[in-house]
């Protein structure tokens, strides 16, 4: 009924300022003055709590898009729009084995941690130290560093692990990574990428062509928030123009319908 | 390592058609020959299976997306681009207890009952006998019921549960049922909805503003596809330019920063 | 061949500011130091000019877009990518009567009087006279007062004007003047509107349905722009996402296709 | 007052058909019967006319936007939501003198052709005979051929022009073209392209980079579309997602600011 010890709390200010805080024995400051994260074991989600000048805070349930939205950056992560449908396409499921790299900040990490739980496993590459530090920490404050398993390793000699549900790569030239991906992979399973430009996509669509994968498709996803005014209904002035462009590829054993003709890859 | 007995299967043609299969013993008939559909399991995910007269259909794993794609409809169905965006938006998670209503055919419903696995619930409400069934068939087909409660049941009453994580309505006038998901809703969580037309956004709008829901949001999303050629990247001539709104609200127990002068709601 | 006395002048500096300045006998200032307008009659249109700092600026012809970006604005103005689009939908053609209303900072009413030139006139309403006379400026500016009869008067009474080629309300209610807007067209000719809501589009459609008006039609635009970079070609993070809404309806005699059952309008 | 000999209607049927007509002596076969286009002296625009069989069609005013809806098409054209934009962008005015390569079915012909008058120019280059023929064909239905001059000729030797007010390539490779179109431009005036392509946009950007041109811009522009409907307004639910990409850039004689170290071209 109350909220737990431990338990993520997500604090609106009366100007709308948002923050991610930890129920335990600790202030946490303001600008509207210090609020006694301890207390909130007095109080319900969703009610407010005081700072010490009064002023109030909405204490909501922080979701995964919130948990994304207050993640440390030291990398350009993936949006919810793209990390949502990442989900719904790629096969990831409760239990799934998922090969990511590069861990970067670790938006889709977590995604994918949160997803697989409670009995799959992330499987993440980051050949950056400093960024697969964050990355962690940023898992641990959310409590899903236990599904993740993040390796500080370039994928030059491939990801160790076989059979894996799903395999994403958010890298620079992950045309380089391709094979290593389709190795990893079931058969009849799917990779994913991310790539800020058309020049990658046009590289990983030449690469790929001859490779034992199906159904390549390219996208994009435009997401457009309008004013929340009743009857001054419209959208608003500017929004996010691009984050990125998907790709996704399905492995198969045989490049064509011919197997025969066709010698397997690798 | 094979395909196993039930597995359900995606079945590519040469031309490109999709088929949604089970591992079992019968005949599937195809306009490129029949496929006997007890011999996938001499063969591995990713590999082709022939027809009769010897046309190759690759075999591909399906992934949430497929069953969306090949679910019976009777209604309109919420698309992948929105679904995957009410999971990260909405505080769904593995063992969440999520409302819903109405079921329609079951995309909704099917994306929340996979994801809720394995001790999570969905309870679903469609007051159309005949949408019930097609969604409980389409549950079953690709073997999520177990996690869905399916309830032929008008929303006037009011929902049975309470403490939801998460409340969705996809209904024509879902400002009729605004009470009744902050009821069932637990504090601090999230209320979702879709609408196809801008009149119903403002309808929503100017109910659900005196009532105590906070960090009201609407928007919509975009999703534009890219011809796979490396050479000629480009987008496809056409695309959905519509399919809904999306809103969202977070279940607070007084309406303003300044508890005592607001009556909680109900 | 030369910059010649009175033409209009785009300058941009080394960073990308743009000027729109005449050739004529004063000094301009710029952070960069002076510039000596009359000294452009010794250049050539494309060539630099340099300030008495040395540094040089790209001496451009101003486009009609140009103008447009320079006017002194009071008001929300039309954008370029709707301005061109009522362009090639309404009838606007060289020697065109076209009516406005109202005329705002005059970024309409300039683009009219542009293309209806040089036996053309552009008849426009403005009931608020610090509009009216920032519009005028604007006009006289660039040269195009000529081709523009602005009055200051709300269009409560109608327009003055009968036979026009086209009319484009955009006003705050503009379903208040469709009546006054039928009557100043010609039959068979388009009326154009610019909203910025949704509430008010539905307003239109509501009023303009029972009239003789047919063919109506309701759209947006959105011009996103790229980086110009070869090896990396994306486009920019964020753009614009909301300028407004247009509507086009045509001008008949009788609402129906069976006209003796139809009394005509008025 | 009434419709004149000669002159071009758009028929309305009541089913929604759209024909481009002009008066004259001669019958028109519809699906509802045949139209006297003689009688339509006898009606004013805005009117109905009445097939033998009785069925009412509307008689509008066409618009440039009608004129390119119906051309005769023996290519890919520029669409209006593009064509409209080029207007107002690049220096195109009543009197100009306007260059274009390739001329195709004559979509920007026209515009250009219909914008320049009544003292302008276009001198539009095609090197296929066939879609010259066509183009001409187009030009004259809606008289405007007498403002352009059509070339069935390559461009590889060059415009035979110069000093014009803008350029602009529609062809398959128009980095091709960059050199002959800043020869035949007037100092600071625009240059304009349009590619369906990224792998187009690039090898432009790589070509047109170390020119005197400035101020390169790429964007695409986008039109969405909303059904008509007071109650239950929202965008239909499909659209032209891609017809083009469009660049524009800006002659100058030196590529740098520092014209002394930079050798002009040509």
């Amino acid at each position: 009924m109350y909220w737990q010890k431990n338990d993520l709390v997500l604090l609106i200010s009366p100007d709308g300022k948002r923050f991610l805080v930890k129920v335990e024995e600790r202030k946490f400051s303001t600008h509207h003055g210090d609020i006694d994260l301890g207390s909130l074991c007095k109080i319900k989600p969703g009610e407010v709590v005081k700072t010490h000048k009064g002023v109030s805070f909405f204490t909501l349930k922080p979701t995964l898009y919130d948990f994304i939205h207050h993640l440390k950056r030291h990398t350009q992560i993936i949006y919810p729009k793209e990390l949502g449908y990442i989900l719904m396409r790629m096969g990831i499921a409760p239990g799934a084995k998922v090969l990511e790299c590069g861990a970067g900040s670790g938006a889709l990490t977590m995604t994918l941690a949160w997803w697989v739980r409670p009995h799959g496993k992330v499987f993440s590459y980051e050949r950056e130290e400093r960024f697969a530090k964050v990355c962690l920490e940023n898992l641990r404050k959310v409590g899903l560093s236990e599904w993740v398993e993040l390796k500080v390793k370039d994928l030059e000699e491939g990801f160790d692990e076989r059979n894996a549900d799903a395999v994403f790569l958010d890298v620079r030239e992950p045309w380089r990574y391709l094979e290593q991906a389709w190795k990893a992979l079931k058969g009849g399973c799917m990779l994913g990428m991310l790539v800020p430009t058309t020049n990658q996509i046009s590289e990983i669509l030449k690469r790929i062509e001859p490779m034992p994968f199906i159904e390549v498709e390219v996208m994009e996803i435009l997401l457009r928030r309008f004013k929340p005014v009743a009857e001054r209904l419209r959208p608003f002035d500017r929004m996010v123009a691009h984050t990125g462009y998907l790709i996704f590829a399905r492995k198969v054993w045989t490049r064509t319908n011919a197997p025969k003709d066709n010698p397997s890859c690798s």
